[in-house]
């Protein structure tokens, strides 16, 4: 299967600390890097991580708070400094743009590419972005300004060849395709050996919810039904469920209960305040939701599968 | 005497590392706090520094390139969330301020304090901030954009009062301001004891010019004659003089020689370019030309003296 990689940036939250970083996440999947989020210092954590700065393509803002968008010009400004050719493409609430515009003109006015803005409804559930391999679509979450999460969905793909089929029944390479798009093979004496034998089932598309920040939603299950992995706002431990509704986040627990509600496969938690030491009872109080729950660190990497 | 110190927080240049943050630097002068330049990660570099959040009043920015002051909104914000109450003053190419009010409003609507902008003319030297203790005064900078240094200086202090001559002569508590400001003294029998006998010479006030960025300016030591420390570009080595010139940078050896020309007592090389693994040579070359050069380096504190 080809990677499809979650590199976690940064997990704070809107307070800086030394232990975490601000919100930003780079999606490999398929070859292609994506970045959602982009707080102050993305660009540093970037550099400390294994990804390639020229293989960002798009950046997914969620919503305009700091922490989570203040480092895109420095990403920008960087790129151009390095001789980006390729365009890089931003897709964040609507405000944004003006900003950006006049950050461009005052700090990158002869930008080796272009960025290319899209404007997010933050309100809809829709597709923003597709290719021959992958869609990228909005989530509706509740937050204290505009905010949409991301589900990154592979499309489906063929079925995989039977190479020792192959060989035995000497198929030439030119009709590997078609037996890949459902051919059956018929021999030299007339045997008509079915696709089935020639084939194994191709790979389940995977996929992968950015839900942050957000207040907990009840319904927001229904959007991220069966996803492989998904990274839930776990701003808080249970002893904070005022403080998260006051100020739109979510505890562990509310954020293990639409993962058990949505059947996911495994539970990324993240967006930690700065008023933990460290994150055990946010991690325990999850598990005892949803067991399959794991702590989101900088640096880390989760495969989806 | 009170602590005058330089807290470097990022020595860097434009482009990032692991090594070196972007430009900022605190200076402690007489009990304030004032900080110069303000590159992208800059509250994170404060937070491991030993200056407090709240303690700093006001930020000067010498130039608009993004690892000046990509940071400063972040700043502003995190102040915010801690609850700060006094005005922070932030001194500025006014170009800055239009997009700093749009930030202000997109990201910072209900500040619990005060920003106050101050537009600063780079192509003037004059005094752009003055109170009982100090002034600071710009230095007009040759870069690529409209580019300030800053020259902070304390005011003259009053003499120092001799303890054990108070003591001997059995002068009155009321009478030690007159002392202070000049004044003899004379005893019940008549004798006139004279100030120099019961003074110590005032401290001679000191001075610091940080002059970043700046290609190498033949006449800028007329500006910081006797400084006590100068803060100057050494991007370079000696090897990319030319390189220095077409960026509008310094090599180390330039510093120096602004430093030896301005008789200055100590160089503060620093804007280290991301090219060198460390910075020997640019040590090496400097002290050739003025032996008093020190690196900066991130967490340094330098006592100016």
């Amino acid at each position: 299967m080809e990677p499809f990689n979650i590199h976690i940036l940064g997990c704070g939250s809107a307070l800086p600390t030394l232990k975490h970083a601000a919100s930003s996440q780079v999606v490999e999947i398929r070859g292609k890097f994506f970045m959602i989020d982009c707080g102050e210092g993305t660009q540093t954590q970037l550099r400390r991580s294994h990804v390639g700065f020229m293989k960002i393509q798009a950046v997914f803002i969620s919503h305009l708070h700091g922490d989570h968008c203040f480092g895109l010009i420095g990403l920008i400004s960087t790129f151009g400094m390095l001789g980006r050719i390729a365009p890089l493409h931003v897709y964040a609430p609507a405000a944004l743009k003006p900003l950006l515009d006049d950050q461009l003109k005052l700090f990158c006015n002869r930008l080796s590419y272009d960025v290319v803005f899209h404007a997010v409804d933050t309100s809809k559930h829709k597709a923003v972005y597709e290719d021959g391999s992958l869609t990228v679509e909005t989530l509706p979450l509740a937050h204290r300004v505009p905010c949409a999460g991301y589900l990154f969905r592979e499309r489906p793909t063929l079925p995989h060849i039977r190479r020792d089929m192959i060989d035995c029944f000497n198929i030439p390479v030119s009709q590997i395709n078609n037996i890949k798009m459902g051919a059956d093979w018929t021999t030299a004496d007339g045997t008509v050996i079915p696709n089935s034998r020639l084939t194994l089932p191709a790979d389940a598309p995977r996929s992968y919810a950015y839900c942050c920040d957000t207040r907990y939603m009840p319904d927001l299950y229904q959007l991220v039904e069966g996803v492989n992995l998904l990274y839930h706002d776990s701003t808080y431990d249970s002893s904070c469920a005022d403080r998260a509704k006051i100020y739109y986040h979510s505890t562990s627990q509310q954020a293990a209960k639409v993962a058990q509600d949505a059947h996911v496969g495994k539970l990324l938690l993240g967006h930690f305040s700065a008023r933990y030491d460290n994150e055990e009872t946010i991690l325990k109080e999850a598990r005892a939701v949803f067991s399959n729950s794991v702590l989101a660190s900088e640096g880390k990497v989760v495969g989806v599968e």
